[in-house]
């Protein structure tokens, strides 16, 4: 999976629209049908639903109403393929994605095809004022691209034969002592900088006031974290939250998802497999509860998400010509602050909220961030499998404190 | 699906090895790779993990005991495709048979293909003392044939765009008036008459003795069952078991599996898609309590599985000797009992126990049928798509009393 | 708890009425309001309601409909204490039974008393023609008795106090060798004897066909049970139905419910508080699929409902005229089958089903036996709380296979 | 139900302790054994286990530690009544506290008797270290104060009889215009202000830098919110968060809790009953997706939880002073912002989480607070059943954004 679309942006609008869409192929074309067609759980989607999905987006709010006389593909799609858009009507239900083995793969690629043709036809036209919503739509496919990594990822676990997505080679993660960087008290200006693209979430701009406090240098290594575990992590009761103390008791867990102890040696499941794990390499598919309790037995504490944005500002330009040009080969800067960008997503303790002034856009739109403005915790950073576009220091991602199985992990902070 | 196997018995057994596993790969012909891996429900299996677990029948219970130096195709499998029988070992978890996007398709045609090839060399040295074994795994086989069928059906009927498994010429029904065929007390003899192939469940063979009853001439009619639900059957808790009356509430059943009204008539999913309710039909995916309900409604009851097998016999011959040749022309034989056999399935009020005398075979194969004898009912007849050699007066199928996926009507009786 | 209703049937029924009401409110009296307030699960009331909803049965089967000018002590009593009669009207939904603390103890104490002096009322005026209902009204009271044990029992229980119902003397067991009594093949009458008093479901009489077979000439000990846990019973899945296996394995089951094992030794909890185990005591609190298990384990069977009701046809007049006066001594006769009468509840093999010609009455009657049979199995012979009406052949128990909280016992049977 | 702590902070600790442990008996006191007993929900505990755990708390965390030679009134009380103290022990399942007949009510009052006794001994013992955890559990008990009132008023409204606490007058609302308060951007402070008892969540004092903004005088009222309903809001998707319309179509609520329309009139479920709902009254029982909808609706939002404590400084004083002697009469004062104290607790849009700073204590008093930092959301203001002692600006009360049964109403806030 190369990362073609790592390169400065002076792409054409219709060169962006065309690079996503063979991105979303490229991804799925190590996977067999059946691959694409099972759902492990709720939260997760089919390959193959995700594909159609950003297609019936594309069709739903840029075809249909703007396009004269476009007809749509499948007059059923509308339903099918929503995702969550009650302005537009009911949705197919969730859980059930995995069980429409109709259409079929080859029928949601002449799908997608038909759409391509008619959004061409549309990008030809005078679009500047559907320039916002193209770039959103693009921008949202994107969003997929990551979900079909982490969704089939946990698809395949499910699957006794630990079957590989492909094989990769391994990043090798040289040793690296913690060390923190200081940050002093003040007014500080968050959220975005009138890039060419950003999401509603991440504005309005405004000012908040941050006491001091420090930021761990890098992530927290699986070898820290195996050092948590071993010593009893998982049976104190004291490091964790009280929601989060239950579930693990109820559900009987012991380490990260993924993990699994074979002889002594612990082993996870990886996108090429059941691999051990290595000790220098951050820790992923950690939840918030998980980072919160790690944290909490060392004394520490995770950054909010303000804490997090302003001191990412600082290493952003580095990181920007630093970019890993692929997804197994990362790099490191030498400033003290690595592993803020394209690493892992990074738990901020900040509940997913609406920034001062914030208001939901008109239309189905609206209905893109602000309605899950509850319960979730925010990340930041992005992932090893988060396409660039989305790699910016006011990018607001976020998931229930429970969700393991996006590529997450830990990075400590501490008031001054 | 042409009923090749309708011939007389004279088939070598390595004919009719070889031909129950030409009709499984036929039965699935009609699917694609993502359809034959969809599971709707825990109760139904995918059509790949069907085809893949009867080789693992003869895989386990043939080659791997009896013939000497086989290996196992795949070691994995033995686990991922064990059914429920402890007695070999744990079994991959029944709800999640769906996510075995691998082995794909394709490796389990492998599969079958190796297992073939052993299975001929076995069939081809000294196998007397394995017959009965091989009968049964032939006979395992043609069950989950039927299952198939039932299996697919349920899950092409979560999608809304009502796919259809193949287009079949629906048959037609004449009309015909209810009848009743009177049978006098005495001690009769049930279970198998020593049938060149019977499951241990159908015997010892014992005496009974019945009280006077008689039997409605036919199955059920849609028509009928329309004219219970549209004068409030659903509503009126007299006509139901207190169980069946707390689950249809519960659940807000208003009609029979697969049913739908639009614009004031009734339509049914099929594996042809979705068609108007034949009034002439029988009515056909109804669970136990609808069809207790149904028989209370009109101060009928259910038969017995004693009365149903005594009264069976008497049309026996005549319906083997008219057996439709495919499961979309069905005949009728011109005695009073009508449908008894390969229509649908017919509930009885009988729930499913051991016959006196009945003993658990030792090992594995104890597990076939005994372990299940608690809260099931018995189902007589046989269904349009049940293989032809299942059909016998003798044959005991069981489903729990809530269970509607499979091809079940409902025949009247009453004590005299 | 004296069985003052133990004397031969002379009774006025104004006698027997003031009986049964004075039996209930003696079973609650060692019972605080607090321990009468209590639902442990749905399946079992708390003593309160009890006493309420029996009160209501004898208003609104009796004083409503055949009383002229009866008003109702409470309007809304009619909905909060029908237990499940849809043709009375709605019910109050019964897991919640146990948060009604209105109306208190004392309000339902009234209610007696004043639902008595209406029924003392009826009962001087001519009411011969209602004899069967008021008949049915007592024992369905007294059937409420047995449920204010077992059900005080199972909400006890749950705390960790293990809090005693009363202090009782506990019956002493003496060791008892295992034997078996012959029953040869033929035709048997079963069902009711035209007893003065008998339940609908206990006829139509009716002729049945047996084979041989014997029966075990006591109950099984809990010494012979420990041994079955001891030796892994609960681990083997051979010796289970599917269903029981799969239920024991995820509500991690080992022992019968109430057993606790202390320092090596089997305690239970008894109505006495927490006690060890008597090992010539027969076991008890045995649900179907443990008792099931427990025949499997030694290659016996339970007897089925008809051979128990034959067999116990012949020790049934000894067994009256020995019957034990208090429920903590037990008096044993000296023929061959022992223990068939008020010791414990003893599971047969017998789905609950309608005897040929069994019709449901009409009304509400109608819905006191006929609408739960399915999926329940027949129990016979009565336990040491059950009251002596209630003691006879004929008498058919009914509960869930997994019902553990009833007094309940194995009685092994096996065929020749 | 007076308001007897309503005096100035001129107490001497020993009469602090004496007025708490009466007015807990004195909440107590209008309820029966029975109604003392019940337990609605897990979230909810009966009367009777609040006496016994604030007792608890008082044996657990001071006499046993700091009182020489002092003997626990019953070993077990330390399981049964530990709330959710992990260093303590293990817990009596929350869900199952209302089985807990034994110990009686009786018993429960001759504990807390037991426990006063030694108290008032240490308490005149050299106590000043232990001054600030004595505080604390007199905080502590007065919190369970308010639940003894919520959790009772929540057992009732499972009866159908709606039964009463008491009587109450109701107090009168006066129609009041809605009205909006300004207040400037800049850095303001935050937290305790080092009142003579605070607890630990609402430190360590910090500063915040805010937008500007307005705040509503009053609370949104019943009238208002009965429009909202009217006018289809509970059929809005847009109005809802995605998590808050998944639960109002799935439990089917299409009004507040408590809340019933009788023949056109809307009646909720009080304290006193089932009365019809003043419109000008403050809706109360609406949870945060409630309240956070009915903004929506109109275009405001909620305030953060710091925009409400600055606001509340300004009426601080005056609302001090006018405090209501009574829960049912309530003073205004004439400033711009009313009702900001004692009528209702005010849903903020602040999830609860740690100040900057923030540190866990030690031991187990650190799980009183800490614990709890997800998925919560802060309330202010506290109702008309929240101890005087309880009323400050810097107060951060916190519950799940489905909880409905606490006093809790809608101030509506406007970014500027």
């Amino acid at each position: 999976m190369s990362r073609s679309d790592a390169r400065p942006r002076i792409n054409s609008i219709t060169t962006d629209y065309r690079i996503v869409r063979e991105n979303s192929l490229q991804l799925a074309s190590p996977l067999s049908a059946e691959d694409k067609q099972i759902q492990s759980m709720p939260d997760a989607s089919p390959t193959k639903w995700h594909l159609a999905h950003t297609t019936w987006a594309f069709e739903t709010f840029l075809l249909k109403p703007h396009l004269p006389n476009y007809e749509a593909f499948n007059s059923h799609f509308e339903y099918l393929f929503n995702s969550y858009y009650n302005a537009i009507g009911e949705q197919f239900p969730r859980p059930q994605r995995g069980l429409l083995s109709r259409p079929s793969y080859l029928e949601v690629i002449n799908y997608r095809n038909y759409v391509d043709q008619f959004m061409y036809q549309l990008l030809e036209s005078n679009i500047e004022p559907l320039m916002p919503l193209i770039r959103l739509m693009i921008n949202h496919e994107q969003q997929h691209q990551e979900l079909i990594m982490t969704d089939i990822k946990h698809a395949l676990s499910i699957n006794p034969l630990y079957p590989s997505y492909t094989e990769f080679e391994q990043p090798e993660y040289p040793i690296s002592s913690l060390e923190w960087t200081t940050f002093s008290a003040g007014i500080y200006q968050v959220g975005h900088n009138n890039e060419p693209f950003y999401f509603d979430n991440e504005g309005p701009q405004h000012q908040v006031y941050l006491e001091p406090f420090q930021l761990a240098n890098r992530l927290v290594t699986s070898g820290e974290y195996i050092e948590f575990i071993e010593n009893g992590g998982y049976q104190a009761p004291s490091f964790w939250l009280s929601e989060a103390w239950y579930k693990i008791q109820e559900q009987q867990i012991v380490a990260p998802l993924y993990w699994i102890k074979q002889k002594d040696r612990w082993y996870h499941f990886t996108l090429s497999g059941l691999i051990p794990v290595d000790i220098n390499a951050p820790v992923t598919h950690i939840n918030y509860f998980e980072a919160n309790a790690y944290a909490s037995s060392i004394n520490k504490r995770l950054p909010t998400e303000q804490e997090w944005e302003i001191a990412s500002r600082t290493v952003q330009n580095e990181a920007t010509t630093q970019r890993p040009q692929s997804f197994h080969t990362r790099g490191y800067n030498n400033s003290g602050l690595q592993q803020m960008f394209g690493e892992l997503w990074q738990w901020t303790s900040s509940s997913y909220n609406a920034y001062p002034g914030f208001k939901v856009s008109d239309g189905a739109v609206g209905e893109y961030n602000g309605k899950f403005m509850v319960n979730q915790y925010v990340l930041k950073g992005g992932s090893f499998v988060t396409p660039q576009g989305h790699i910016r220091p006011s990018y607001r991602n976020f998931f229930y404190p429970d969700a393991s199985w996006q590529f997450t992990g830990i990075r400590l902070a501490e008031s001054l």
